[in-house]
């Protein structure tokens, strides 16, 4: 990014310097952003895109589609137990785009970049013949071989998430089918609560700290819990049992699948649900250290020995089965 | 990136996996990686992209292309002063890609890694509805402090170049336009020449240290010399003189121009360079370090004071005037 100069200079000063106020950023001033990490720390980097018609709808919000490409780096942040750090942007416009897009998009990044105090470090901006893309790489930081991992799961430990699972899996189909919400018997506040979820991530960064001491594996969910729960178990060498009952759902969730009982695979294995998996060997400690960072965290099933993909079980101890357990893109 | 089971995770296992070797990417076995930074160095961040129909030719070869991605961020932290330490990459690939193309992306990739000594640390694949997108997040390390800036020239300085400039600009023009090599009156050499120019640079690497501890400012030449010498110049209070007979042209430019005089605009705004521009206040300290270095480098011109866009002045002393200074996406 530059300073004045060119039409691409000027967007960058208008919309993405005022972003930059970390002094690594040297106000998009210079080629590279200079980080200098804590003494004694590493730090966690990642990278996440979203694309236009792919990860969001082309008339979704500008200022939401910011803070989603934001929060599902920030997600993995959180359930790596790494604090934010700061974040490169590449984003990549049509020709002819919106300067009000940008604007907005760039309104909704800086009020998430303050939130989570995660600043803008650099950036990217092309034109392209395709889509809006937006390419974001998170750093965060957290005490020198702390990050919490996917394959230290042991048998026995117990199975937590956080928050609830499934409802943007349910509000992106409200947002394929204008015909769903009446189907499933939603009111409007329910609707738009699913479709907000889909929208807007809440990743949990509030418990970071708590995953990074408490948990022996963990990781975020994107690509639905089935299969992201199957990663987790190959990682660790170990397997699972989920009690579906005990799977958390939102009042929203819980009044679709009532009448829908095969919504449970969407919402098991849909995805984008941005919330934290983890296994702890201490499971009333991990409570209390959750409740005292304000983050709700459900207990659902065990690790188990075996390399057998994780059990889904019913009431009646039947295990579920999936027509593919997560999302893939290929 | 994960490890088996979606066909996304076979894609990712069977390609990027095995570049991923250093062990703070943990085999992309897990959703983010960890990187412990040197006592004492700071961090140099870098995200640049590259866009199939914008950065590279569809049918270009897709070894090239992956060096092109890898390369350009590479210009980036040689220019800063920075050793590489290791990059991210975000790839979006249309639905129904070639599997060779991919095969041969990866196999260039981890070349290039190799070569720069600067692995893959973790990625994201995704698919789009667009054309080919790349964007990768290069990491660089180097003393605390000592990032070469845009800022630091001063009047009296004396500017340098590495290599040749200009060709990548004329390769594109060529790319673009199958009668320009004749209308040059080029013989195949040179075409292929200034086509590999434009098409895999040569990112000054290895004059790093040299640039961090003899240069008062530096940038890579990307967006055209005459436009990033103008930035660097803005940054730094600053403004130059460069004499244009002294600009380093490779025997393919200098053919090119001497039946052409007007190429001499592409040559130095044209951009895609990827060379080091520096200003330096020992020239000949600079220049024995560089050649300590292997690297061949150039000075072209002075920094003066003032605040007037720099000057390119031909062998009567008459400033060129461009119609653009440099590359601007919008």
């Amino acid at each position: 990014m530059g300073d004045a100069g060119s039409p691409e200079d000027r967007l960058i000063a208008q919309y993405f310097k005022p972003l930059a106020r970390h002094p690594a950023a040297f106000g998009l001033s210079d080629d590279a952003a200079a980080i200098t990490p804590p003494a004694g720390h590493d730090l966690v980097v990642k990278t996440d895109g979203l694309i236009a018609g792919v990860h969001f709808f082309p008339d979704d919000p500008a200022d939401d589609v910011a803070r989603k490409a934001l929060r599902v780096n920030l997600s993995d942040l959180a359930a790596k137990g790494a604090a934010p750090l700061g974040f490169l942007l590449a984003i990549a416009l049509p020709k002819g785009f919106s300067e009000d897009w940008l604007a907005a998009f760039a309104r909704g990044l800086g009020e998430d970049a303050d939130r989570y105090q995660c600043p803008l470090l650099g950036g990217d901006t092309d034109s392209t013949p395709g889509p809006i893309s937006i390419s974001i790489s998170a750093f965060g930081t957290l005490p020198q071989g702390t990050m919490a991992r996917r394959s230290g799961a042991r048998v026995g430990d117990h199975v937590f998430v956080t928050g609830t699972i499934g409802d943007a899996a349910l509000g992106l189909r409200l947002r394929q089918d204008a015909g769903a919400g009446k189907a499933w018997k939603l009111d409007a506040a329910m609707s738009d609560y699913l479709v907000g979820r889909y929208r807007v991530p809440q990743p949990r960064n509030a418990l970071a700290g708590v995953v990074r001491t408490h948990a022996s594996a963990a990781m975020d969910v994107s690509d639905g819990l089935a299969g992201d729960l199957a990663k987790l178990c190959r990682a660790s060498n170990v397997s699972a049992d989920v009690a579906v009952a005990r799977v958390p759902l939102s009042p929203a969730a819980t009044h679709a699948l009532a009448g829908h009982a095969t919504l449970i695979e969407p919402i098991l294995t849909g995805g984008e649900d941005y919330e934290i998996l983890c296994a702890v060997s201490q499971p009333d400690d991990f409570h209390a250290a959750a409740q005292a960072a304000g983050v709700a965290v459900t207990e659902i099933g065990r690790i188990v020995a075996g390399d057998r993909a994780p059990r889904f079980l019913d009431r009646a101890g039947r295990a579920l089965a999936f027509s593919r357990p997560g999302y893939s893109h290929f």
